[in-house]
């Protein structure tokens, strides 16, 4: 049940039922030479689409631009800094929390967005506390990481063993292929992949990846890999998205 | 061509032949009793493609959350206040502006949007000066309403005359129709339906507006209308961008 | 009856009488070689003072710097961002809706202006609810420009034709040469006067219009015709901010 | 030379001869049962006027809403928040920063504003570095309160003694009496005036100081009181400006 | 060598040799009924400081005050908004990038730090770059947290097992008697100690941990415990800052 | 009874028997070739600590980062800008408010911080009415500045007459030599030392104040002499703070 498809008067009865609500939040970012730059956001939709369904869970708009500022140096990426991400987080929540809302779980895509998105918590916390919302101290806001599902991060090690790499990964290429099978790029990879040094500023970022690949190695990847990943996130999360709203 | 759905080497591709791009912006909102909280979202986004398409112009990410502060009272909807609003466009334009895109051309879905959308642009010119991005002064913005080309507007008074309405009408119904004709909505429906009155804050708004439609009668829509909307949009919105950007 | 001519006990009377407040916003930028730099501020207090006498309305202190980002490529010009701009106005209202007051009608000389206004009025409504101010639900805000009241548009048209322009236009410089006569200026002008370029930012604006007129022959005014613009301004806005008040 | 009775053009032969602005700045606040609430603007921005004449400088246009906070129990105060006055005061320098001013006198009528203005003006020569403006390191700054003139303050201790008081002072509305004699307003005064509370919340000023006045006795001013507090002020702070620009 | 113990000559010398600074960081919030407030400070500071003469690195001041919001209804507790911390640290940070220091060792107490310090430093390097900061892209941040340093975690365990818990754990105050074993509290502590909940706002935290503790038994700690942990910490961080700046 | 050495049951405790409590703030600045960088917060600090003792009042942790934009342009400062300090000093004393602390002392060791300090404490009292804190206007703060009590000045003339200076003085040398003995520093110092330039931009002040003095001769400084300092600091302050909290 996408919000998006859904009238104000189904979420008022949806919202006599349940008070727990689903947000994919993703990227847009390079993601290699084969990579969409929409993948993190695509991923996690489609992720967030199949749990929705697979629990009768609400499923909010994705947030489609995360915390992506060192991918930068690449054309393409869009990016809010974190001070931004933050406001934009709590301004959503807060109209979805005022409406009665009240268990927030995030399906998230991208690496990146993690840090921001546990302050972004925090913050909301006290600010619908601040508002004196009613039965604030009652909301509860969770991240999950498709990509960290422990299934889905073995699948992954056992597919790709260290090609998986760390980001442009095969793992999720091969789920966009899943999604938009008539969108595969391909374009020559070098074989030797950069990897290994940690992440600090945009113009550093590309000089130690110069096409924009963390040790992944996106050419191994399958549409029917990205299915076998969708349906063990699907099924994973669904688990998880039940024990948080119980 | 989707930004999503390119890789940052595509991008570079295209930014040596073009410097525009297509941003659709819709809102998450009550749209009355058959209308879809995403309705502007997805028309926006559906025309921004379809433009895409026509001019082979690059469609950014659609930003699906909007200035929808007056619609707040109907639980569903969700919005960005003005300032944050601001700060997210401006995050958003600055990652494509460093990367040398050039002509921001907005479609959009909802008329809660425009004014914060023109404030932004002042802001960005400013914001781009003041960093110095290369050619600062060639950076242009623009918002194009896909509801209010004239051809668009005519039609809806051709098929609806006064019962067009002004929120929750049935031309943007229509077009949603046409998009998910699976997710028809039907509901009892006033004929009495509230009108004229200004629009204020959030609760003044549910008060004088009891069901959210603003003087409409979305049960006239059909997905053949919506497609007629769909065509016409597309086909003055593509002239527009390919103006804009000469 | 102005708020900086009064002590706090009138306005404590006022307020037990009516919740009304008339606001003159202006703005502080070049009005082409023969215009006052504070040409709107100067207009729209004028007119504002004149609705306050003609409905006993308190009229609140010129706001008298606006949003003028585009005309800053011009010495003299002073501009607030988008984003201050609503934080101020912001203040400005919350200081007066604690006191009580409910209905914000603002007379406006600038067009750049009426975006950010808008923008601010959304925000400001739900920082209202926010604030729990009493009754906040019925707090109102309207802006309405002096020179777009459909007589004063209609003089402008029938003196001076298409040499009314956009900015620095005879009708206002007529309206700052009534209250100022002794301020009049000469300057030679060129016949051919820029015009039709869209607004983007201020190196283009001036690159654009390289005197700061946008289609507009000053020379038109004379102090005469400024009084007739303002009489039908007066007339009007009192009419209008009677009924937005009732 | 008020800049808001200038052109562009006269501004842009001004700065060609001057780096030198000065910058009323008042506040529009409760000044006790008799003054009026402007007080602290009309003070400041006749003063201001009179040194411009006296110095052939240029005079901005005044900022009439200051820091008022603890005012705002008493009905007709219009406080900015401390963190607002430093943004609208930091927008308005870099707009004259940017055009080529240099030395920015401001001519102050309120005690309240001293700390967030001396804070502001660090806040801002930060800023104009960070914006890199050409010679950024000769920008100056500095507030010159006409009330602490040492003239006028003993010309206050002669006339008044102790009735002077500080806030609501009988040489403040003197001097608004000079400016508008029609204005001049009567109401019953406590000959216990309250005073020697420090000033905390706005609450609490309203509780220590019931009618608004700060041990001070207004019914001593006369017009005529007000024109020699005008002139000393002028006279001395036209002195000021000069070594401040030189 | 501390920066609050140096003269601006020595820190002009030091940098003429090392670009790298060590920042201690930690929170003021309640530790349990035996803990001190400033536990997560005074272990940061501590190790640091012992870092630092490993090293002969410079150690910035001691950030005190950090995110402990969850922590916030306990008296005591002082905690930054996490935007604000984004803030702080940003100013304090350019200040220190500004005079050449590159690298930026934050060792951390507290683990409501990580993610808004993660956050912040993203929104430095974009914030360096912006800046244009000579050799911005050389910059470098990482947060080293003692509680997580291999060897003393393996401690913890070996001394505590289970008892460690998870905040007022044994190993932190063992450290803060360490330092300070004049300040060795006493206080009955339940047995049954409060574990497992995951951490949402200040009120729920109380509610779950209603003396402060989670699953630590605090009273297990020594002095000669602490010792153990500081140099373990040092000597392991110390080794880590050498890689790091190397 | 400094809150970093206390349980948060201790500070539940403090609070049913007083509101008060003492806020060290210093800044991280250049004092001179051989001033600690630290100075103004070790004293600010030293003397709290003392006050605290004499009063059994609790001391909060110090804010050791303070606004000293002006000293940037000398290696080791560390500057918030002011509008981050309000932000700081804020989200501080909310935390302390909620808790139910009343009466905020700040014992200030730095004159630029004295203005912010005083705009922060007006955005505080209005943000905890915004609140809705309980008895909010019955909260107080205010700033003592140690080196401006009455008899710590009259030594420090006494002792150093004109040499005292306005910046790295022998008077907050000479406590910081009573507190860190071993840290004396030692440098050639000119004779000619610059003086009675006012305070502008860092670029400025630092071409004005070459070495980081202010007219100061701190090699007059003794420990013994930091030490009367000290006595007469707290033996005032602490007279203040009783009179404060009464
Ligand atoms: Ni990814
Ligand atoms: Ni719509
Ligand atoms: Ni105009
Ligand atoms: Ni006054
Ligand atoms: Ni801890
Ligand atoms: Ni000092």
């Amino acid at each position: 049940m996408q919000l998006h498809q859904s009238t104000w008067q189904e979420v008022e009865i949806y919202l006599s039922q349940s008070k727990g609500i689903i947000i994919p939040i993703g990227s847009t970012e390079q993601h290699g030479p084969t990579g969409l730059i929409g993948t993190d956001a695509i991923c996690a939709e489609k992720v967030a689409h199949g749990v929705g369904e697979e629990t009768s869970a609400m499923v909010a708009p994705t947030i489609n631009v995360g915390m992506a500022l060192h991918h930068t140096a690449f054309p393409g990426t869009i990016s809010l800094r974190p001070s931004t991400l933050i406001l934009y987080v709590k301004d959503y929540l807060t109209s979805l929390a005022r409406a009665g809302f009240k268990h927030f779980f995030f399906i998230n895509g991208h690496g990146g967005n993690i840090a921001t998105l546990k302050a972004t918590f925090s913050e909301c916390y006290d600010h619908f506390a601040t508002l004196n919302i009613p039965d604030h101290d009652k909301i509860k806001c969770t991240v999950a990481n498709w990509f960290m599902v422990r299934d889905v991060y073995m699948l992954a090690k056992e597919l790709y063993g260290d090609q998986e790499g760390s980001h442009a990964t095969p793992s999720e290429v091969a789920l966009t292929q899943f999604v938009y099978p008539e969108m595969i790029k391909t374009a020559p990879l070098d074989k030797d992949v950069a990897k290994g040094h940690p992440i600090y500023g945009a113009t550093n970022f590309r000089r130690c990846y110069p096409d924009g690949r963390m040790g992944s190695n996106p050419s191994l990847a399958t549409p029917e890999h990205g299915q076998r990943f969708y349906e063990l996130a699907v099924k994973n999360l669904a688990q998880s998205y039940l024990e948080f709203i119980s």
